[in-house]
């Protein structure tokens, strides 16, 4: 079973925490970046890149394994940490956000949810029961609740409906949950709704286990809308268990719902973005097709200690993105993901010395200032 | 410029040669097979996954790069070298084959060819002296001089006058051949034709040049048309000069030129094939998509100690495949080219042990068993 321990709370004046999160894979040092493995691999990388990378843990996806090859197959070879040769903590998600977000024609009933595959049209149905199954099957040291994710468009009697779904599916899944290998953790929806988010912590929070999720964030609102909707959502959630926001998300939402009391994230920004040449830097962002970038024999972050500001200039990036060269995925992604770890190393120490506010301040106006800098098209 | 030391030649009853070619970045051990970084970067790899597989020299691509990024830019940028970030020698193509293999609407003329980019159709014209000032401004440590690659399909009528164009052409690049950095290989033509063949080495040997060619082999020709040439062809070149057989080949090609007298190869067979799944082992190839490996939990080739094989399974290797995730285009290619590289490491071993003629014997006859049990469909 993983273990929360909160080692200090910010005295700057937010609500950001540090600690670790033990695990049977060894330890993360929470507030973590996760990178997304979703088909069994962490997009452009390889197992060897985050290591070098000093990723702490990574994500795998239920519905993508569930699909391919199979969690059955992932079983017989071994379980996922060694099927992908990871021998660090892995968290997979129960299948919930991608059914409603990748998958045709769904059909959701108090059983579970009806689906049809996003690659081949097949049939599947995926229930409290199944997901923790299949996630139990995988082995990954986190698992989630299978919940209901729905538009926030839904009306509020859609909401309140389906909210009562999710909480009820997770009492099953904790009924299905063996409690041996992997340990699992709750995840409360609610949209941007305040009354709904409280009503829903409190069911899901009456059910003691080692961690929780904000789930239903970063699906289409504004940022700030977010970042409000975070605030108020995460001292919801117990103070001495891991709180983790699902998909999110930028480098000032990671600082800012920090600031707010999240200890965990996960997206697929860094890794998707550099697949589209889009770099995260100390400077602002860069994105690397540009003309400007031709000549400029500069690393695409000076600041930067990754493997491809060592070794490679802009130009050379820009040459590899142009010609389409596979080397160009990884440069970018390996950069891009030492940009968020390496970012959430500073969040930690600067939690740790009791002068978050002022960081988290000055990210955010740094940031603005060089988002303005980079619209105006100098 | 490059220096050639013939370290030993066989006594097992073969032409094979063990030897060393000094450059300015350092020793080559001969035979060697080079990888081909056709726009700038070996497909699918990265230079930290060369230095690992101590891949001792790689191609550059003389027609790519003036395309794109243009030679020009490269040369700004510090060189050829330091722009793809390799330390280590390198060498150069004149153009000369692409020219005649991939651009569209080309005319040759005494003074050069004229053509169309494959890329965007704009328009470009190749003389002896550009190319060499290409190669000269890219740097690498051997240049190849720039010459007619015509189809086998020609009358020998146009053979003969290309040929000997091909030799006008040579003495216009050892004109413009600055002697500084970079060492110039000339490169004998002549197809399946033993006289032409003999005329144009005669021809092209009679310049003192640190290396020589043998161009126009592997172009659809029968393997052992090929074989029947090369073994001709090869002692046509002088002894105490590196041998350099361009664009071949598959295993038993390098082993059986190399009985021929061969140094050098470069293919890039290796590279493709991984980017297609086609793994070449011990055991023979292995069709990575296939249905077989689904569950196998082995790696592709127990006998290898690549960073593939060392950490994944078959069953991961094809779901990555069939799932078209990135990483199998990287760990498929860092797999065969360690085949590659591997096998000519045994290759110097048996040439230095004066038992060549066993190991190639013995090397054809397991290849053409495994062969015969592949594709007999088990």
């Amino acid at each position: 079973m993983v273990r929360f321990e909160l080692l200090h709370e910010d005295t700057s004046g937010t609500k950001a925490r540090r600690g670790r999160l033990h695990t049977p894979h060894g330890p993360v040092e929470t507030p973590i970046f996760m990178p997304v493995g979703t088909v069994g691999s962490v997009k452009g990388v390889g197992p060897d890149d985050l290591l070098t990378l000093d990723a702490q843990i990574i994500l795998g996806n239920t519905y993508h394994l569930m699909l391919r090859p199979g969690e059955a197959l992932v079983g017989e070879m071994g379980g996922l940490h060694r099927f992908v040769s990871w021998n660090r903590p892995m968290l997979t998600d129960s299948g919930g956000f991608q059914v409603f977000s990748l998958s045709e024609k769904r059909k959701i009933t108090e059983e579970g949810a009806a689906f049809q595959s996003h690659l081949d049209g097949s049939r599947h149905f995926l229930t409290p029961e199944r997901s923790i199954d299949i996630q139990e099957t995988l082995g990954a040291d986190v698992i989630m609740a299978f919940d209901e994710c729905p538009p926030s468009t839904e009306n509020r009697a859609y909401l309140e409906a389906s909210l009562a779904r999710t909480t009820r599916w997770l009492h099953r899944c904790v009924k299905a949950w063996s409690r041996e290998r992997s340990s699992l953790f709750g995840i409360v929806q609610g949209g941007l709704h305040e009354d709904l988010r409280k009503r829903h912590a409190e069911e899901v929070c009456a059910v003691d286990l080692p961690g929780y999720a904000l789930g239903g964030y970063s699906v289409g609102e504004a940022p700030e809308a977010m970042h409000d909707g975070v605030a108020y959502s995460a001292p919801l959630l117990p103070r001495d268990k891991p709180r983790y926001l699902m998909g999110v998300g930028t480098p000032v939402d990671l600082v800012t719902c920090v600031e707010h009391g999240v200890d965990m994230f996960d997206c697929v920004l860094p890794t998707r973005c550099a697949r589209n040449g889009l770099l995260f830097t100390s400077e602002g962002k860069v994105v690397i097709r540009n003309a400007a970038y031709a000549r400029d024999n500069r690393p695409v972050d000076p600041a930067c200690s990754c493997y491809t500001c060592r070794n490679f200039s802009r130009a050379y990036l820009r040459h590899l993105f142009a010609a389409q060269e596979l080397l160009a995925m990884r440069l970018n992604t390996i950069h891009n993901l030492h940009y968020f770890l390496g970012l959430m190393a500073e969040v930690r120490r600067a939690v740790a010395e009791d002068r978050f506010a002022t960081f988290a301040r000055e990210f955010r106006a740094r940031a603005k200032a060089q988002e303005a800098e980079r619209t105006r098209g100098r």
